[in-house]
């Protein structure tokens, strides 16, 4: 049963070309297919370098004696303010870890503020001096910047009126090559933490769930416990942060790039049960939910014990293993995830085509 | 009385407070007065640092032995196809002429798409290739990028439905200090061509003008004739690009960052007929109007032939003399610019207090 996971899911292996819709979807943007067929149908052919082509979460470039990494995200969550975090904690910490996932020391950031007309100056204030105190904590600097105001949306006020784009640079102090090629047969999957919590505060209170104790995001920035793996010597392979898509999307992704099979353990992966109880009111499943402060390291197994004592520190009592990479079934054509629960029976896990949770982050 | 302009304008020398107003209005976004407050009133405090604080196009960060420029841009436009140019080559050329304006070589830029639900593929399509198009005339890479989607507008669609940001890193290859704080009494202001053809191609667009030929953007990559100034040994001071705000605001800002008088001559400064019409029409100053292609250069005055001979090769019979540096009048508390006409009288130039032309970068 275990080397016969279900092969035939209806959509697995087969991409749907870039014109199955004449029209931009919400899904475009939610981390599954449709962003992909978006991804390989147009952007890597269009903009076409080898660069680009890294396909990380942060591009490393050699600058002279120097290699920084840069990357960019945008960030358009409703509601502004949720427990854990706000749209402007969340564009500091979001771009941070995307440059710690290259195994980066995250350094400098621009802001481009878009702001809908009629946005409360208090409000912004507000935004602004959490995106200054989660600078401070993840030991960045805000170094430019750039400011557009757009017309009030027709009829009533948008809910959100304030979009932010970080950009980042991260000087690349190691020598490790860490990317999805780099991951080999027998490494080891550790995760940071419980899962889901960012997504589920997001829909708790967009769908007026309560719970006796609220979701609170777990937004934060993840470059000091990476750096601390890389100084002391842990060989790391490949990160991965687990924003839109969550841990079944990224590690999707990683499977198909170094075509092999990650193999995830059910019972190992760590979900609040309260966040547990939100996914089942709504239908979803805990390892698509976004997440803004774990990551999956991948790491070979003689390196395991030390990196989670490591991991520790920074999560006590959280970081753990949950999966392993294993060969492929060799007739298959790219890579995939097959998730294990506690019979011992394997299921293949499939991407999003659409869009499970629409503007939270 | 050219020593004797007229001081007493009423907004002169008296910024608003942050809170004047408790909502952003659109000239928050437009280069004058009220983005001048949320900048000093709210961004420089809250995340204060000398980077930051170079208030430049660019803000220039050494690396090792490498320095670099880092700028960051978002591009609004409506429409976003216009004669010369749409929003995608815009975005590549406003972000690489933001870093030629510290004097960098213009190398990498990130992608941040922001999409509306039901944009037409098709189109994105177009202007993805555009991008591509003017990244490959300006030289530089696009290494990164992001793509979110946003729910479709309440009630009509947009005319718009898509947001462009990009941010870059330019190398900088020269030792010039090239800030506002480099200017000094007797430097010559260049500028490479006629103004305001950028903001009335949008404008004759939006308001259904028609001419016998229509006004096209002067949208262009400006790098190639910096970076030759720069290895030609011209010690530039300064430079700026004459976007939002036109040269008005431009000018404006360097004399107060400089503390110096600005003094511009009107019969200097080109303006084609079509262009000048058409402001005529809408009772708006050419020199307040954006460009996406023009540039000055603030040199000392014994290189001026020099630069022009270079500036000549890339602009023929547009680059010239439009201006001077000169001391202030002692008791003002800030640097100003007066522009003088052909009868030898000067009047002082201020600053916007809103925006002039909404959403046309």
């Amino acid at each position: 049963m275990q080397d016969n996971p279900e092969f035939n899911t209806p959509d697995f292996n087969c991409p749907l070309p870039l014109h199955s819709t004449d029209h931009i979807l919400m899904g475009h943007g939610g981390g599954g297919k449709l962003m992909q067929q978006l991804i390989e149908g147009l952007f890597l052919p269009s903009f076409n370098n080898p660069l680009l082509n890294q396909r990380h979460d942060s591009t490393v470039i050699n600058l002279g004696d120097t290699r920084i990494a840069f990357t960019t995200d945008s960030y358009v969550i409703q509601p502004l303010f949720f427990p854990g975090g706000d749209i402007g904690s969340l564009a500091v910490n979001g771009t941070v870890n995307d440059l710690a996932m290259g195994g980066s020391r995250p350094s400098y950031l621009s802001v481009g503020l878009i702001i809908e007309e009629g946005f409360p100056i208090a409000t912004l204030e507000k935004i602004i001096k959490s995106m200054q105190v989660a600078a401070d904590n993840a030991n960045v600097q805000i170094v430019t910047g750039d400011t557009k105001v757009i017309d009030r949306s027709h009829g009533d006020h948008h809910q959100g009126g304030l979009l932010i784009n970080t950009a980042g640079i991260g000087i690349v102090e190691h020598s490790e090559t860490i990317t999805p090629r780099s991951i080999q047969i027998g490494d080891v999957i550790l995760l940071n933490g419980d899962l889901g919590r960012h997504g589920m505060a997001i829909m708790a209170l967009r769908e007026g769930l309560n719970f006796d104790s609220p979701i609170v995001s777990d937004c934060a920035p993840l470059a000091e416990p990476i750096l601390a793996l890389l100084d002391q010597g842990i060989p790391i392979h490949c990160l991965r942060d687990l924003t839109r898509g969550g841990l079944a999307s990224a590690a999707i992704e990683l499977a198909e790039a170094a075509n092999v099979e990650i193999e995830l353990t059910d019972d190992a992966i760590p979900v609040h049960d309260t966040v547990r109880g939100a996914c089942e009111i709504l239908g979803l499943d805990p390892i698509y939910v976004a997440n803004e402060g774990r990551f999956i390291a991948i790491v070979p197994p003689d390196t395991v014990e030390a990196a989670l004592n490591i991991l520790h520190q920074f999560f006590p009592q959280q970081a753990c293993v949950i999966g392993h990479v294993r060969s492929k079934v060799p007739n298959f054509d790219r890579g995939y995830v097959t998730i294990r629960n506690t019979l011992g029976i394997k299921r293949i896990l499939t991407q999003l085509s659409g869009d499970l949770l629409p503007r939270i982050c």
